[in-house]
C-alpha cells in the first residue's frame, strides 16, 4: 500500500466491524459502514483529544447516540492508539470483553457514556455541553481559555424517532449551545425497512425550528463535503448545528448496502468476500496494514494537544491558584474536604430542632444548606420547581451567562433531564440533581436506570410520593414506583421520614460517588422522630431502630416516610395494651441490604417473625423483610382523587387498621 | 339576562371552574378561563354528540390532553346536558365524586380518556384518529359513511414539551389523519413561570415539519377567529390541523391573567370577586341562569343528530347486514362467539406437538392462529417486527387505504405507540397489541400504567426477556422488568415458559376484556412441557403444578419462563435422589394471586416451606412465594454482553445451582 487515501482510512473501520460483527455472529455492521467516512474525517481532521490518556479533562466529547454502530467507535478507538488492542475487537460480544454489544463507559476507555437505548446518547451529549458551557463560564478567564471543547455526537433515524430527542433538541436550542455538533446519519433504513411508511419527518425544519443551525445534503460518503460541513458548523457561535448527512447502511457491500438486511446481521461469508473486492481491501480478517495505523495519527497530536492545554492550565493556575484548584477538584469528583462534617453538624442541629415539616421542604433545606459548600452542585426541575422545592437563593438559571449559573428549568421534559443529567455527571466537574413528581419517574425511568447502570453520582429528587398528594388523583399518585425504582439494580432509593432522615439522604446521595439516588419526598408534613447520636448515625446504614422495647420485641413494626409516624402511634397504642413492640425505620432498603448481616440480624432479628410493614405502596415488596407470616398495611390498587386527610384513612392507613394488623398474626 | 352572548356562555365555564377550584382549595383554574371561548365555540357549532348517550358510537371525540383543565371538561359536560349534576360539580376533587382532579374516562361520562399525564392525551388522540380511519376503511360503502366522525384535542405547552408529543404528531402527519384537530393554548405560561426560559421552539413550524396544516396566530378569545380557523381546517381533507391559538391564563382575572399564578391554585376570594365584577357576571357561586343553560343547546342538536344517524346506519344495515353486524359486534366489544372454543381447540392441538420454539416465535403462531378469527385485532411494533415477530400473513399496513389494514408500523416510538394502542382501544372497534424489547417498557411505562388505569383492553407484548437476549448486552437485558410491570395496579403480566403457555397468553390477554396484559417472551428456544388436560386447563389460573411428586412434597420449585425447563431439569436431579419436589409453574403471579384460597393453597401448601423460585429477574419479588425461609435463584445485577449460552451459566443458572440452592434450605 502507498500512503492511503481518507477512504482507505474509513475503510478500515468498516472492515473491523465486519470481520468482529462476523466473528461475533452478532452485531450491526450497516452503521459503522455508512457512518466511516464521516468519523474518520472527524477524528483525524477536528477531534481534540488525547488516546493515551482516555481522561483528559479538556478532550472534546464524542457520543455514539446510534449505539448499535458499536464497533465504529471500538474501531475508532483503536485505530487511534487508545488502549484497546486488537485481541479485544476480535472478542467482539463476548463475556468480558472491553468490547460490548453496545458502547459501556465503564467498560472501555474513551467511551464517554453508555449508549443503545435510542436517543438517551444525544441528551447525554446535550448534558455534556451544558457542563462545558458552565465551566467556561465560571473558570475561563481573558486568555486563559482553560475550558474550551466540543461535543460531537452521531445520531440515527432510531435516535430522531424517539420522543427524547425532541426534549434533548429543544434545550440545547434554548440554551444556544454552539460547541454541540450532531451528524445525522440519514440512511432512510431502520430495522423495519425503508422508513418511508414510518419516518416523514422534515427533520433540517424541524432543528431550524429549535433554534439550531442546519446543514442539509451533505453526501456522508464525502470526505470534502463533510469537511466542509464540519467547518461552517465551527464558523458559528450561536447555535448548535445539525449536520444532515445523507448516507448508505451497509456502504461498499455489493447485495446489502442501502438496504435492512445489513442493520442487524452479519454480512455472511459470501458478501464479506464481495465487499473486501468491491472496497479493493485485500487484506485478511483484522487484519490492518501499518500505512493504515499510521494514518491515524492522532495518538502523537492528542499527546502534544494536552502537553500544550497542561502548560495553559499551569498559567491559569499561577494567575488563578484558587479556581484552579476548585476546578482540579470538581474534575478529579473530590468532595471539598469539610463536606461530610458540616453536614453532620446540620443533620445533629436539626435533629436538636425536632421540626415537623414536609420532608420536601426539608429536602429544599438541605440543598440550601449544601449547595453554598458545594459549587458543583445544578439543580433542576421538570417545570415542577415551586412543588418539588428544588430552588434555592443563590439559584441561576444556566440559560444565563453569570458564572454560577446552577438551576435548570427544564420545562416538562423528565426523560431528557434526567439524561442531561447524565451527562451533566458523565462530563466531570458538577453533581446534577433533577426533580419532578415520583410518579413521573415513569417518564424518565430508562435514563435513571441509565444512571444506575453507568454508575453516575447523579441524584433524582421525586416528590408528592404517595396518595398524600391528594387531590390530583390516581394518574399522580404513586402506587408502585417505590418499589420499582429499588429494584432497578444499584440504584439508591430513599423515602425518609422526617426532617432529619431528609437531610441525611442528602448527605447520602451526594456522599455515593459511585452511583445514583432517589430521594423521595413527602407533600404533606411528617412528625419529627427523637432519636439519640447513635440512631441518628444509624440513619446512613438505611435501616435501624427507630424505637425498641425492652428485652426482645413481639412484634416489629417497619416502616418508610409518612407510614413511620402512623407506625410508631400504632405501637404507643400496643405497648400501652402490654405488647412489646420494635419500630424499624427503613429509609432505604438498598443501602440496608448492604449493610453486613450481623447488623440486619440486630435491627430484625431472625427469631422475630411477627411483622408488619407499613408503607403507601404495593404491598408485595415488604415479603422481603416480613416472610409468609408476617402482614403488610399498603396499597395494591390505584389511588383516587381527594384530600390526603380522606384518602389515608379511605386506604387504611390508620392507627386502628395496623393495629388489627398484628394482632391478626395472633 | 337577555340572550347570552357567546363570551356570556364561555364564561359560564370559566365561573364553574373559579368556583370549583375554589370550593376544593385544589385545582387549575387558569386553564379553563383561558380556553373558555375556544371550547364553547367548538362545543356548541362543531361538536358531534349526544349528551343523552356519550357512548354513541359514531360521536366526535374530545379530548383534554392537559388534564389538569379538567374542569374546563367538567363545566361542558354540565352546561351541554351530560348526566353530570351541578352537585358534583360541588364535590369538585373528593373522594367518590364524579369529578376527580384530573378526567378519568371510568369515573365520568362523556370523558373519552383519562388524562393528566402530560402528551398522552394527545397520543391517544391520535389513536382515535387512527381508529376511525380504518373503521371508515372497512365498513364505510358509497353513500353510507357510517363511520365519519372527528377528533378535537386540546392540549398546551407542557404537552408540546414532552417528547411523546414529537412521536404521535409524526405519525399522525404520516398517516394524514386529516380528520383530527388539536387547539395549541398558546399562553406561554407553565408552571414555573413565563416559558421564556425553557420552551422557545417555533411550534407552528415544527408541527408543519411533521406534515401538518397549521393554523398559526389565532386569537383564542376572539370566537370569529376560532370559527375561521375551525373552518379553515374542515376544508381540507389530507393532513391533520393544529390550530394555535394566542390565550391569556386565567382569563378575565384582573391580578392574575396572564400570570402563573392561576396556573394551579384557586384564585382567593378577592379576586374571585374582581373576576366576577371584571366579566360581569353578577351570579352567585355556582348559579348558572336559565338563560345560560339554554344557550347551551347542544342536548337537543344531539339527540337528532344521534337519530339521524341510526337511519342511517339501518339503511346500511339494510345492504350491507354482515357488515352492520360485525361492527355492531366490534363496537360492543363483543369477542366472535366461538373465539374462546377455537382457541382451546389451538391449545389442545399444540400441547399435542410438543414443540420447543422460541416463546416469541408461538407468540407469532398464536397471532396466526388468532387473527383471522379476530378482525379487531391490530398489531404493531416499534420497528422491531423481526425480532418482536409480530408481522403476520395478512398484516397491512395501516397507512394504506386497504379495507383490511391492521399493521402499525410505528417507527422508534414505544411511548406513543402505547398510548395510541390506548386510543384504539378507547375509540372502540379494536383489540390493539403493540411490541418492543422487555426492556423498552421503560420508554412506555406511564402508557402502560394509564392502560391500567383506564381498564383499557390493550395487549403489550414484550420479547427478548431476559439476560437470554445475550450479545446485545445489559443496555438491552432486563432485570427488573418483570417485577416492575407486575407491581402495576390492575396490570397482567406473563411469561410463559413454552408454545402452550404462551398461547394460553394470548387467549388470556384477548379474553381480558377490561384490562391490558404484557406478554412476555423468549429471543431463544423453549423446551415443550408435558401436561396432561387438566394442566393445560390451569394455565389459565396463573400458576400450577406442572410436576408432582407422591404424597407431599419436600420442596417446591416455582418459576417461569426459560426458568421452567431448568426447574423441571433440576428437579429430575433432586427425585433421583429421593427428594419429593414438586414443579409450579407460574405464568402470571398476577392471575395466579385472583384465585381463591383454596385452588392457591392447592398449589402452594403453606406448610411446605421449602421453597425456591427460580427467575431470571429480580429475586426479591419472588419472597411473597418463598418467604424468609426459602431461597430464589435470580439475578440482581445488570446483565452483561455475551451469547446467551455463556450467560446463564454466568448468573448462576444452572441445574447444579439450583439443586444446591435447595440443598442448602437444609
Amino acid at each position: 500500500m502507498t500512503t492511503p487515501s481518507r477512504r482507505d482510512l474509513a475503510n478500515a473501520i468498516r472492515f473491523l466491524a465486519i470481520d468482529a460483527v462476523q466473528a461475533a455472529n452478532s452485531g450491526h455492521p450497516g452503521m459503522p459502514m455508512g457512518m466511516a467516512d464521516i468519523a474518520e474525517v472527524l477524528w483525524n481532521d477536528y477531534l481534540t483529544h488525547n488516546p493515551g490518556n482516555p481522561k483528559w479533562f479538556n478532550r472534546d466529547r464524542f457520543i455514539l447516540s446510534n449505539g448499535h454502530g458499536s464497533m465504529l467507535q471500538y474501531a475508532l478507538l483503536h485505530l487511534s492508539g487508545y488502549p484497546l488492542p486488537i485481541e479485544e475487537l476480535k472478542r467482539f460480544r463476548q463475556l468480558g470483553s472491553m468490547t460490548p454489544g453496545h458502547p459501556e463507559n465503564f467498560e472501555t476507555p474513551g467511551i464517554e457514556t453508555t449508549t443503545g437505548p435510542l436517543g438517551q446518547g444525544f441528551a447525554n451529549a446535550v448534558g455534556m455541553a451544558l457542563a462545558e458551557k458552565l465551566l467556561a463560564q465560571r473558570f475561563n478567564r481573558p486568555e486563559h481559555e482553560i475550558v474550551d471543547h466540543r461535543t460531537w455526537v452521531f445520531m440515527g433515524d432510531g435516535c430522531l424517532m424517539e420522543g427524547i430527542s425532541h426534549e434533548a433538541a429543544s434545550l440545547a436550542g434554548t440554551w444556544g449551545l454552539h460547541k454541540l455538533v450532531a451528524f445525522w446519519d440519514d440512511n432512510k433504513i431502520s430495522i423495519d425497512g425503508h422508513t418511508d411508511g414510518w419516518f416523514t419527518d422534515d427533520t433540517p425544519a424541524r432543528f431550524e425550528a429549535y433554534g439550531w443551525r442546519v446543514i442539509r445534503n451533505v453526501d456522508g460518503q464525502d470526505a470534502v463535503e463533510i469537511k466542509t460541513a464540519i467547518d461552517t458548523a465551527l464558523k458559528h457561535s450561536d447555535k448548535p448545528t445539525l449536520i444532515c448527512c445523507r448516507t448508505a447502511i451497509g456502504f461498499g457491500s455489493p447485495n446489502k448496502a442501502g438496504k435492512e438486511s445489513s442493520h442487524g446481521a452479519p454480512l455472511g461469508k459470501d458478501e464479506i468476500v464481495a465487499t473486501r473486492a468491491a472496497l479493493n481491501w485485500p487484506y485478511a480478517e483484522f487484519e490492518i496494514p501499518q500505512e493504515i495505523y499510521d494514518g491515524w495519527r492522532s495518538h502523537s497530536t492528542g499527546a502534544v494537544r494536552e502537553d500544550q492545554w497542561n502548560r495553559l492550565f499551569d498559567a491559569y493556575a499561577a494567575q488563578y491558584p484558587a479556581e484552579a484548584a476548585e476546578l482540579t477538584r470538581r474534575s478529579h469528583a473530590d468532595l471539598p474536604a469539610d463536606f461530610l462534617s458540616q453536614a453532620d453538624a446540620y443533620i445533629a442541629k436539626l435533629q436538636a430542632e425536632g421540626l415537623t415539616i414536609a420532608s420536601r421542604k426539608a429536602s429544599q433545606m438541605a440543598i440550601e444548606a449544601f449547595a453554598p459548600l458545594l459549587p458543583e452542585l445544578i439543580g433542576g426541575s421538570a417545570d415542577l420547581a415551586h412543588s418539588n422545592l428544588t430552588l434555592w437563593k443563590a439559584s441561576k438559571s444556566v440559560a444565563s451567562s453569570d458564572p454560577n449559573a446552577n438551576y435548570v428549568y427544564y420545562g416538562v421534559r423528565e426523560f431528557a433531564m434526567t439524561a442531561i443529567s447524565n451527562g451533566l455527571q458523565l462530563h466531570g466537574g458538577f453533581i446534577p440533581f433533577d426533580a419532578t413528581f415520583l410518579v413521573f419517574s415513569d417518564y424518565a425511568r430508562n435514563a435513571v436506570r441509565m444512571s444506575a447502570l453507568m454508575g453516575a453520582h447523579a441524584i433524582h429528587v421525586y416528590t408528592h410520593d404517595s396518595i398524600g398528594l391528594g387531590e390530583d388523583g390516581p394518574t399522580h399518585q404513586p402506587i408502585e414506583h417505590l418499589a420499582s425504582l429499588r429494584y432497578i439494580p444499584h440504584n439508591d432509593v430513599w423515602r425518609p421520614c422526617d426532617a432529619v432522615e431528609s437531610v441525611v439522604s442528602w448527605k447520602a446521595a451526594i456522599a455515593r460517588k459511585d452511583g445514583p439516588s432517589c430521594l423521595v419526598f413527602s407533600r404533606q408534613n411528617l412528625i419529627h422522630q427523637p432519636r439519640d447520636a447513635q440512631q441518628v448515625a444509624q440513619i446512613e446504614q438505611g435501616g435501624y431502630v427507630l424505637r425498641d422495647s425492652e428485652g426482645t420485641p413481639d412484634v416489629i413494626l417497619i416502616a418508610t416516610g409518612s407510614e413511620v409516624g402512623l407506625a410508631t402511634q400504632a405501637a404507643d397504642v400496643l405497648s400501652g395494651e402490654g405488647v412489646k413492640v420494635r419500630v424499624v425505620s427503613m429509609p432505604s432498603s438498598d443501602v440496608f441490604d448492604r449493610q453486613p448481616l450481623e447488623y440486619r440480624q440486630s435491627v430484625l432479628p431472625n427469631a422475630v417473625r411477627k411483622r408488619v410493614a407499613v408503607e403507601a405502596g404495593v404491598t408485595d415488596f415488604w415479603r422481603k423483610y416480613v416472610g409468609l407470616d408476617g402482614d403488610v398495611v399498603g396499597i395494591d390498587s390505584f389511588g383516587a382523587s381527594a384530600p390526603a386527610e380522606a384518602l389515608f384513612p379511605h386506604f387504611g392507613f390508620t392507627v386502628e387498621h395496623v393495629v388489627a394488623a398484628v394482632k391478626a398474626l395472633g
